[in-house]
């Protein structure tokens, strides 16, 4: 699964250096059919996804990847699930908050686009 | 997408409470390609994984479900996307272990059997 791995630390690298640098050119990685589920929100679709991202109440954001897994969704299609646990560092890292990522990456040209994507902070 | 929660609900209140009674009685969960990667550890087919779960270094364990968040895996297929937050509670409740756990659920004749899941402590 070296392949794998090495793409789920790509996404997920990219994904939170875009997220924290400038939300809203994360609706490149989304489609219609993608679902996003924050905080317990369902969203669908990349618009409104982007716009629930870009509304999030805070101005600076960083996120520190603790633990990134990543498996094969299936036998015959090359999806990825990847789970991330980490910590989002909230107006200058004076918030720590722990927080748990599910993606599911399809496929899409030389990429992947996001399918699914659930969000939860994690309590103690 | 009430269907869907309510099928997370079942299965992880049912696999939740086999895993705290009766953790051998799991491998009627997963199949020959489900896959299991607990705490970094990669583990294939419903032998080798209940073998792991069974071996797991704590005699009395209980799971205490804070979160539980579903997605459809696809507008194809009824697959199923969960994503769990909560705590274990090991030995009596004297250790309280936050963790987090995303599982894939394929259809399969009335029922669903584990494709993925993904076992993680989170450390604040």
């Amino acid at each position: 699964m070296g392949d794998i791995n090495a793409i789920a630390k790509q996404f997920t690298d990219f994904y939170y250096q875009t997220f924290d640098a400038d939300r809203s050119q994360l609706s490149a990685l989304y489609r219609d059919m993608s679902m996003l589920t924050w905080e317990n929100n369902p969203i669908q679709g990349a618009k409104d996804i982007t716009e629930k991202l870009v509304s999030l109440p805070f101005e600076k954001v960083q996120h520190r990847v603790l633990t990134l897994d990543a498996q094969p969704a299936s036998a015959s299609v090359a999806a990825i699930l990847v789970l991330v646990t980490g910590q989002l560092l909230v107006d200058d890292g004076q918030n720590v908050l722990p927080y748990s990522q599910m993606f599911h990456l399809v496929p899409e040209g030389q990429g992947y686009f996001v399918q699914n994507d659930v969000f939860r902070l994690v309590y103690g």
